[in-house]
């Protein structure tokens, strides 16, 4: 009987520590997810960067409608890279997770090349759901806005 | 030894069904307090507004710097209130939880009064990520951007 509760106790304070552990784990993945975005992104690879997103996520561009699948997102960023847009930087701020859903609070900045002068710079902020499927980490929703004001 | 396997099949299918009816109830949870969010806003009570969120949440509107904290959050809605807005309607199109987190993918509608014409109606999209904390569920992450072009 106590060889039993020593058992169970050890199961228990393991999968407390492998909890703990798997946080800094998945800040981590996501991290490194980030960087293989950009990269895809800046080397023109929609495709890629459309397989990193849940077949049924969803993505909220700013004054657009709601675009739901990873097809229609893959366009959406080809769109994107069509037009000369480049990802800067993608910073992660926050990171909480609970078993396969983590959510992760960033700051991102493009660049947006115009017709007749120098590119623009857009600075803003961003909340990522991620799911884990199988070992990776999936984009399954993925919303932005701007920090400048309107006008 | 083949009643301890009962025992821990019981315990495992009850844990099963004790998960799969949580997700309805997260859902119904998150719907009433959106529920409560727009009584509380419409009525210019941004302290119960405020008080709906995780004291340390981040609130992300568009045109503007992030918002952290909940004191802050309470700021921000006071000044939409001071406006004259009302929010007309929330509406949750998918919420996915795990263990103690949740996020919510919706619709709003919103009304903006206007110094010399019509109020203007204003329509979006939201992902605001829930924290339960005891027996509440808490928003932690609350970000939306319009659905209609800029300009």
């Amino acid at each position: 009987m106590k060889a039993m509760l020593s058992a169970a106790l050890l199961l228990i304070l393991s999968a407390g520590f492998a909890r703990a552990q798997d946080t800094g784990g998945v800040r981590k993945a996501i991290e490194a997810n980030n960087k293989k975005f950009i990269e895809a992104f800046n080397s023109g690879d929609a495709a890629a960067v459309g397989g990193m997103y849940a077949s049924d996520a969803r993505l909220f561009p700013p004054n657009a409608q709601r675009i739901d699948g990873s097809q229609a997102i893959q366009g959406f960023w080809q769109s994107l890279i069509n037009a000369g847009v480049k990802v800067v930087r993608l910073e992660t701020v926050q990171v909480e997770s609970s078993g396969d859903i983590a959510y992760e609070v960033g700051n991102y900045t493009l660049t947006i090349p115009q017709a007749d002068k120098e590119a623009i710079t857009a600075e803003g902020k961003y909340v990522v759901v991620w799911k884990r499927q199988g070992p990776n980490w999936k984009l399954t929703a993925d919303i932005w806005n701007s920090n400048k004001p309107a006008g």
